[in-house]
């Protein structure tokens, strides 16, 4: 049987004299508290603490970087419960073996390297997983799954995060975060956010039944489009008052682009009869993009911007199993011209901070880092979904520091629903940062103590500071 | 006079302890058979087994990687003998000196790279070539090409070649095969490829006279379009039983889309009458890709798509020489939306094996790798033409294998007409993968047991089983 | 107080071995004489001779790679002078304190790299500069410029330039030029360059007497169409005549596109009325590139390019500030089709040379490199603006080189109005082709001496072969 060992040195750079440098670094903040400031953990998890059912429901199921890999090399998403919440024992046995047998498929992705450190540092694996061990491993988990040191909430202990952002409908009474906040047993800081989506595309399927929800909520008449404005504003207010940091968007483009008044509200009159085209929803989306970024200016969300994916590629898997299915394919994106209105407005807004995401790794140097060089809202996030992993963080580390320098980036964020893959997926930028900043050492770029100070900074201080944390 | 060495650790990371993980790998794999799944070598060339003429028909005439070179350099295409075949000895001489006399041109290129192991491994030349010793090259190899052990079987034998694609019209006859395939001498596997790109583009020229030939071949009336899919279908169906693969398709871009049947029928019938538009034609080859897809689920041949090249991008060389002379220049593909509609229908389908190669380094971690990292029948094509080369290689190796992983690679593919040049494009790929493996082995990702399974599926069971070998 | 050093193996690579060969090719070409083809220093100041007046006027005020930096970290543009002459010393030094402070924010950027330079090798700066030390940093650097050893004509000894191209107003009398040229002190050839872009776009303000000025130093009647391409043409020859080499363009796209006659006509009657649209000026700015171009394989001027940039993205900063105060942002630039027109006519003109710049490091590849390696007028610009930094060199020359050789690059241009920075930017220049190089011989893809040619070629026949000088 093959074993499972997750090296000291891993992605450390290999020339022995650069690797010493990279340890060093990476040494100085192994061991500092997590800061998540973007996430899609479920905060009903740690408000139960219910223990996670099985291997199956807590690394699979609900994690499409997962099942796509699965997908793509044969498997069914049926087999793999998606979209189906606990499954009996030996359907998730089964779905297990899949993955186990399927262990080759993995290979040379970040998925795998981050199995290799959740399975051997949180539950102590030291098998490499494959059809023969499958249910052995299931039972190794399973069990310490079923006693108290891996329930939720002695794992967020164990993980050291200080701060986990939560996504958030804006609909949402966030009454599992107040609970959270009010108890005693939770240190961390778990804060909400502020993700608008669906109530800024009047074409999307159910919009007018959302808004109109959302009205009620914010007991604001949304009859009209000045209604509908305000209750957006009172529903940041109120996630502002839970705690929320942050407002997130993923639309399909980054434009924003402003409307006359009379025809954004002629666009949201007609939205609510169902007679918007397709053309007017997206023309009403950039517009309220550029609201969005009014509003921040005004109650200090830091917005951050997930543009570029054509979301539900495959409508045969999204007609069976609905979004998040890992069909959700990238596409080119342009950031210059379509930010251009909200930067010539609030560009240099004291309270703007507009983090700029992207899956296309070209964008990056050609059109983020120079706008984050010049408009001192503009940061650039860190590597995003598809591009979270060693080999694009390199490049991205190269591409936007020599144009914009350190001082300009997010800070890590996970951007995940795999809550056990946290302080993986931290670690590994931890030492990807301490990886590139010794390459910047060793070529006499950049001194060692500088180089401390900056990955230092990317670690705890540059999260918080361009987070507002 | 400057020595040619071909060191045997070529191409292998520099790095003392990467390399020696490297040489490991690559031993492996270094005298495993070749298989060649897509490629541009003349089949009756190994028909007919006469000696290559001259070293300058050989390496310098039918190969476009070569002229286009020499011509950015300021030599004549006119003086390289470019599509005129044999030349006398004179002129075949003095093209031969010239590229020698501008060795230095190809210095960096892979050319340069196949260049020194094609002369070194297949001639034992052992001088660097120059202006002073080209003629003495001239001689060395012209002498071997005229003996025993340098024609083409001889040298398909010593390449240790077990399969072999050719490029074929799908109203060619296959002959050629045909007797390969029941010539004892010939162990080799040597299959055709499909290629039907001109009869799925009514507006250029000679489309009609080319589908009324291929009506005549298939014995079916081509004047309607019912007929015209159905000649197709027959031919692929021939090319099936004489051994092909697959079908290659090599259009501006990569867009599926399909018409109305009626809409199908009208353009068809004004193609054929000289009427149609350009928009009319590129609407109707996009929605032929989706037929072609279809045949594909039902006959098995995998489909390979090569977009995003604007062809003969030089009239006045066009008008002289007539196509592939080297100034074939990239543009910027699209997949993620082109090939939607296509994958809608059959991206799940069991038979479909789709193959995506580009020109286009940002395409690969953009769009191919994430579809084939969830699509079964996606499979990424490795680089291809410009990109055939060890930078680009490593950059292709990172950028898609983080994203799909390895299974969905397509294996190395030559992709050539120059038939020495297959053994040193093979052996290129074995030492580029073995380099990155090693590096992912150094940096603790991969064990080097993974590593070894890893690269020996890469040289032969992934190009079986993506190609249905 | 941290040290500032320059370390003699600065940017070459790590690992140990490679670094030994770069070290050998780099000091083969550490000494030669600069060749400076493309910039933006003032002749005025050699002509003038007068000492720089203050750190600040030196290095901060006209330089938007700094200022855009410290724009982005929180400083205003008013608190660096930016476009407003010499400072009172009170503000020069306060100036200077941002700059000081906020040395954290050029963290791995080049200008951080070359600050180190100019610092320590032309002002004997020790101390890395810091909140504590920059008065006295201010004081040490003001003290030499005062000194005879600092004056402009000193350091353009000192900084061993054999040619240093300015870049020039058509409507420019070249009295600066003719002066130096005349001035036996003087032993750099300064050449001037022929900018034609505002006269070429006539919907800019301004361009009516602007062309109307052209007409009066040609002394044409530029009343009609013919008129002004004469007053072109012969401001052209002037151009020549005053020793220029090349005429520089710089528009958003790439595009050459003829226009009738009688269209190219009527438009420059109704701009110069006041009346032309956008659209209208666009299609006269991409016909007369075309013609540009005629003029080129007519008078010889080198042509080059450098497209694909916003200019003036934040508008509020442009009206207080002007053009060039760091908010040109890149936008995605096509190449392949854009130019085919101008190719076709002129790609293999013996006169024509054609070297093509961009900020979209994707082009590089997919259409530039591919351009070069046919037509022998193209040359691939080396990697310009934002791209001239270690990293993007070096992918830069990964990108093109295995795919157009080093022959048809265009050796490094600085393109600076930063004087003091160029020996630093051309020594990383050396240091980046020497590692590269290395890395070529390391993996056995180059011998030495071939390196040795290479990298020599590349910093002095190159660009004199380039640029015709």
């Amino acid at each position: 049987m093959a074993s499972l060992t997750v090296h000291p040195d891993r992605l450390l750079p290999a020339e022995p004299a650069v690797r010493d440098i990279a340890r060093r670094l990476y040494a100085a903040v192994r061991d500092l508290p997590i800061v998540s400031p973007h996430g899609h953990v479920d905060p009903a998890i740690l408000l139960e603490d219910a223990p996670f059912a099985d291997p199956t429901s807590l690394f699979i199921q609900p994690d499409h970087y997962v099942t796509r890999l699965l997908h793509a090399g044969g498997v069914g998403l049926d087999q793999l419960g998606v979209k189906e919440g606990p499954l009996p024992e030996e359907r998730a046995r089964a779905a297990w073996r899949l993955l186990c047998r399927n262990w080759a498929l993995l290979r040379g992705t970040p998925v795998r390297y981050w199995f290799d450190s959740e399975l051997a540092e949180i539950f102590g694996v030291r098998e490499r997983p494959s059809a023969d061990n499958a249910d052995a491993l299931y039972d190794q988990i399973a069990e310490q799954l079923a006693g108290p040191d891996h329930r939720p909430r002695a794992l967020l202990r164990r993980f050291n995060i200080d701060v986990l952002a939560t996504t958030d409908d804006p609909a949402d009474d966030l009454e599992a975060h107040a609970r959270l906040r009010d108890d005693p047993d939770i240190t961390t800081r778990i804060t909400p956010t502020f993700r608008p989506d669906r109530y800024l595309e009047p074409a999307r399927t159910g919009w007018a039944d959302g808004v109109k929800r959302l009205g009620e909520v914010a007991d604001v008449d949304v009859g009209n489009y000045a209604g509908y404005v305000v209750a957006l504003e009172q529903r940041r207010r109120f996630f502002v008052e839970q705690g929320a940091v942050s407002a997130d968007h993923g639309h399909a483009d980054a434009v924003a682009a402003p409307l006359e008044r009379a025809e954004a509200e002629r666009i949201y009159r007609e939205s609510l009869a169902g007679q918007v085209s397709e053309g007017e929803a997206t023309a009403f989306r950039r517009h309220m993009i550029l609201e969005m970024a009014r509003m921040s200016c005004d109650d200090g969300l830091v917005m951050t911007v997930h543009p570029g994916v054509r979301r539900n590629h495959h409508p045969d898997t999204f007609a069976r199993y609905g979004p998040d299915t890992g069909h959700d394919i990238p596409i080119a994106t342009e950031y210059t011209d379509a930010l251009r209105p909200l930067l010539d407005r609030y560009g240099t807004h004291p309270n703007l901070h507009l983090v700029l995401f992207t899956v296309d790794p070209d964008v990056f140097a050609r059109e983020i880092a120079p706008l984050a060089g010049f408009y001192p809202s503009v940061y650039i996030g860190v590597p995003w979904w598809f591009l979270d992993s060693p080999a694009m963080i390199r490049r991205f580390q190269e591409s936007v520091t020599e144009i914009a320098g350190f001082s300009r980036l997010s800070g890590f964020i996970d951007d995940t629903r795999a809550f056990c893959s946290i302080p993986a997926r931290h670690d590994m930028s931890r030492r990807l940062d301490a990886g590139f900043l010794a390459s910047l050492v060793a070529e006499h770029r950049l001194d060692e103590d500088e180089a401390l100070d900056t990955i230092t900074t990317l670690v705890t201080d540059q999260p918080r500071k361009v987070f507002k944390l």
